[in-house]
């Protein structure tokens, strides 16, 4: 006999997973498997282990200290040096004790989601969204998300009008909207969200009363030319910072995906003492959170790895572009994040009709067809509640050689064949 | 603005863990702190590091693939080996797949109460018991639970009859009971339920038609001569083996508290698929799970380990009972676990009349004394929702000396010395 609760568990079984899961049973290897799996259909950066593991080389001394009970919402010397770390990447003060460490920034948006919502209350989301979104701030709280859809006209790009008519919308429907989620560096779309745009935005929750969710887990791998603003920067953030609420992690900046540590960073005394209290149910280990302090030890080995992993992203992503530009695959230009927002349009048939449940029914066919035939993962627009069908997220962040076969793959689809000779056009194209 | 879920979580603040941060930042030391804390309110085995470090040297060897992600309910091979320990553990065939690897024992109590109970529904618990099922159990699931009191005279020995009458009452009352929950071995006593008393106890909830939560996370830590039976054991339970739901850990019997590995173990496919779904919000790092697994590498070191830490705790219970019984303490023999209830009533002013709240206020300012004076912290029986006022848990796994000054400190209480003529009673002794 299960719950009800159980049962709305149940019914949210993520289809991406399995693709997940499925693919990296048989990866491509271009000796050994030519035929296998390309995955770029999950943001790991696989770019910065010879860093990271180097770094972590002599580091697992278990003491009998560590095996302990700790503090359950993280050490304080683990919290203190994330705090110090944040503090200089919001450009404003950060206290240990504003910290909370919880396993995975999936624990700490299902946190915030139950601390500022109750079950059927609501949270606008400029949609395409983080499609894990879905789970991590409404499968367990009860929340309910309302995308804001932005325009593919205009290259999806977030504005804090598009945010403000979702708002008014979902009152006018009889929503209880508490919340405004948003991923800053946007996910799938890797835009930046520059200080002009992240004030428009807090006058729109401010106006609206509600608080602001920004998940900031790429808030160090922004590598195109304008800088990353969090939410939380007091140049943008004076009136509305005991209402904003920033996710951190270690799973994108330091490239441990599979340890779990989730940060969240909040001004307000109340949120923190309930994350606290949700922390006790989802604690990180202290052998993870050891070794996650020692490797925020020196700040100069900090700072000089978060550099290079910057360098690193950008040599990607141009790598990337280029295989999509030279096969005349059009996408949203990316300036931050794992990740490139594809056009397969052309690749649906009768592009200009399929719109809707159509137009979104052909782009699983099509995704299907990616991942049985192509063996290339990469994640469909639905997945991300794009407004519109036929856009893809690809994660270049997996190494060259492997986007270029996957590229050449996506190229040599048949109904890529036929398209080609049209002529590349950007999306939205930025700065 | 936080939600009414937060303020219910905000309300649900424990003295407890106040207390165990306290006696352990200013811990008492022979020479340097010999007026410092006596810690023996926390159940942590310090019996066991030398076996359990030297192990681990060695192991921390990070690799990229560990890095990554993983099956968020717990790596493959750390559940294989999970399954062939706790296999032989409950003498009867454990699957991988019926294996949930998840935040800590919390995680796994909460998946399960969350599981099995809607808001509002009930748990029935056999009354003492293990004081933090109130915030594992009920904290975040918005279960009830319902105590089922043991009675003082029969040495708070666990009964059938008393669950039988618990879940009449309640359902009388109007509870939706939805399952009975029980730590077994028994914390605080230390009890080991025998086959005879599962098996009552299994026919009592059959006949009640509710689920059984078995937390069996002192299954390793039987020293006296009844061994253990886990309540999926099939010489007991072949009947109810799908309503019955095993939680288990590395805390206690591998004195890993801090390293959060809880363990949910079911044969019923929907609760561990929604268990599954919870273990997305509370998943182990893999860097942890990596550690547990080599731990469990070799069963035969497991065995002499295992083996070594019951040799342990049997001597250092003894040593404990002989420190209680030189200075006329009483309490209930233990035969697993870490803790003995110390039955401290002649210390309260006017023990016989001393009953119901106001016996309970006394034995809360006797704790305050024991920790503000004494500075030993040792907890009240209230915690545990003991029927009987002026009980207290003593955990003995701290080693000897610590022990014996404790004790030692207690019987030098002024309300002591005027009692300690009096000849010691031990209640409810068992074989």
């Amino acid at each position: 006999m299960t719950s009800r609760q159980a049962e709305r568990l149940l019914a949210d079984t993520p289809a991406i997973a399995d693709a997940h899961f499925r693919a990296e049973a048989e990866p491509y290897d271009p000796v050994s498997r030519p035929g296998g799996y390309l995955n770029l259909g999950t943001a790991e950066n696989r770019l910065l282990w010879d860093l990271v593991g180097e770094r972590l080389k002599g580091l697992g001394e278990f003491t009998e200290a560590a095996a302990r009970y700790a503090p359950l919402h993280g050490t304080e010397v683990l919290r203190e040096r994330i705090a110090a770390l944040l503090s200089a990447t919001f450009r404003g003060p950060l206290a240990a004790g504003e910290v909370v460490v919880i396993s995975g920034a999936t624990g700490a948006l299902d946190a915030l989601a139950t601390v500022l919502c109750d079950p059927g209350e609501t949270i606008v989301v400029p949609a395409p969204y983080y499609g894990a979104f879905d789970t991590d701030l409404a499968g367990r709280s009860g929340a309910r998300l309302w995308p804001a859809p932005l325009p593919a006209a205009a290259g999806f790009r977030l504005t804090a009008g598009a945010v403000d008519r979702a708002l008014t919308e979902a009152k006018r429907a009889g929503a209880v909207v508490r919340a405004v989620a948003l991923s800053s560096p946007s996910n799938p779309m890797g835009e930046v969200t520059g200080p002009g745009t992240l004030a428009e935005l807090l006058d729109v929750v401010r106006a609206h009363d509600v608080d602001l969710i920004s998940d900031e887990i790429y808030a160090h791998a922004v590598f195109g030319p304008r800088a990353f603003t969090s939410a939380l920067d007091p140049a943008v953030n004076r009136e509305w910072a005991e209402r904003t609420h920033v996710v951190w992690g270690f799973a994108k900046d330091f490239a441990l995906p599979g340890w779990k540590a989730g940060v969240l960073c909040s001004h307000a005394p109340r949120v923190l003492a309930a994350a606290r209290a949700l922390a006790y149910f989802a604690p990180v280990s202290t052998v993870t959170q050891d070794l996650l302090a020692a490797l925020l030890a020196d700040p100069d080995w900090v700072r000089g790895f978060l550099a290079e992993g910057r360098r690193r992203l950008a040599e990607g992503w141009a790598h990337a572009a280029g295989q999509l530009d030279a096969h005349g695959i059009p996408y949203v230009p990316a300036e931050a994040g794992f990740s490139t927002w594809v056009d397969l349009r052309r690749w649906l048939p009768d592009p200009e009709a399929a719109h809707g449940p159509a137009g979104f029914a052909a782009e699983e066919r099509l995704w299907r067809e990616l991942l049985d035939a192509a063996r290339v993962n990469i994640l469909p627009g639905a997945v991300f509640h794009s407004p519109q069908p036929g856009w893809f997220r690809l994660c270049h962040t997996v190494g060259a050689p492997l986007v270029a076969e996957a590229v050449r793959r996506l190229a040599a689809l048949p109904h890529a064949a036929a398209e080609r000779e049209q002529p590349t056009t950007r999306i939205g194209d930025r700065p």
